[in-house]
């Protein structure tokens, strides 16, 4: 049932620490672990979202490496994680490449660290939505300090922040994705 | 009472593509993400355990830039967490420092992306362990291909693999140390 989710990391628009709205850069690391956490609970397309076409350069050629090149041979297991890592300019591409492969446009699921705002919902909630027939998702992360205001404002639904303790909340975004693919559709 | 679980990330003894035993090399990310995770879950101390005591000079290097100089005053929630990262040249090290501190010597729990093997338990069970009064805990997680089977042979615990879906199992060892923490001390 997982496959009709698919994820992306968007570099804009989003937050830097003062709350302005930036781009950030892609990095190599981003890809590989959010590929490999995407691959590992069954999501369909890990989207790469970037409007700076330069960078989509980098993204093929580090994907190409380990799916076509000496990488593969190297570690095989790689380009199954990989393969899904696909860069596009702009959250719209990305939603209109996941409406074509699904027949059906996604229904936004953006994440987020702060618990204020509206359409907050539940872990639980979103498992549920992921469980139930009928339509298909795409979960949004943020780089930088978090996903632009202005774009939470848009989605369908914005996940509640992952309960620490302590009240510290500063995980890695490859933490945090991790951490939500587990709890939306990892086994108990 | 999550203060009671330290971790370590062993660079040595750890077991490379083919099985052999071999000492990887200490990463700048994997000390910032696993201290970021583990300052949010609450855990007391973060052991980066390699015998090259040359490496412990970058871990140092690498901590005291955000929990003393510019990157303290730039970002003051990242020295939170990396003051939580200790390097030590062995296993044996990270248990007498936690033992010094806690005044008992912590229980070892393993973790492993293999479900075969002795000790194994589950996550409801760690879970059980971690929220029970007495003992202190200590989890290990290997880089390169996992923890050497002759050190898996001498813990307490190996908890079972992260279950993923459609068989593919190969995370990052930063991913998989966030859902463990959030498995293991999360709130639900």
């Amino acid at each position: 049932m997982s496959a009709k989710l698919d994820c992306a990391l968007l570099h804009h628009p989003v937050r830097d620490r003062a709350g302005a709205v930036v781009t950030t850069s892609v990095t190599n690391l981003d890809i590989h672990d959010i590929a490999r956490s995407a691959r590992t609970y069954g999501l369909g397309r890990y989207y790469v979202v970037t409007p700076i076409e330069a960078q989509h350069a980098l993204v093929r050629r580090i994907t190409e490496h380990w799916t076509e090149g000496a990488g593969r041979r190297r570690m095989p297991e790689r380009h199954e994680a990989l393969e899904l890592a696909w860069p596009v300019v702009s959250l719209e591409q990305a939603v209109a490449d996941a409406e074509q492969r699904h027949g059906r446009k996604p229904k936004l699921i953006a994440t987020a660290a702060r618990s204020e705002g509206p359409s907050r919902i539940t872990f639980e909630s979103g498992r549920a939505l992921l469980a139930a027939d009928g339509d298909v998702y795409l979960i949004l992360f943020g780089t930088g300090h978090g996903l632009a205001d202005s774009l939470l404002e848009t989605v369908d639904y914005v996940l509640e922040p992952i309960p620490g303790r302590a009240g510290y909340n500063h995980l890695s975004v490859r933490a945090a994705a991790a951490i939500i693919f587990d709890r939306l559709l990892g086994e108990r």
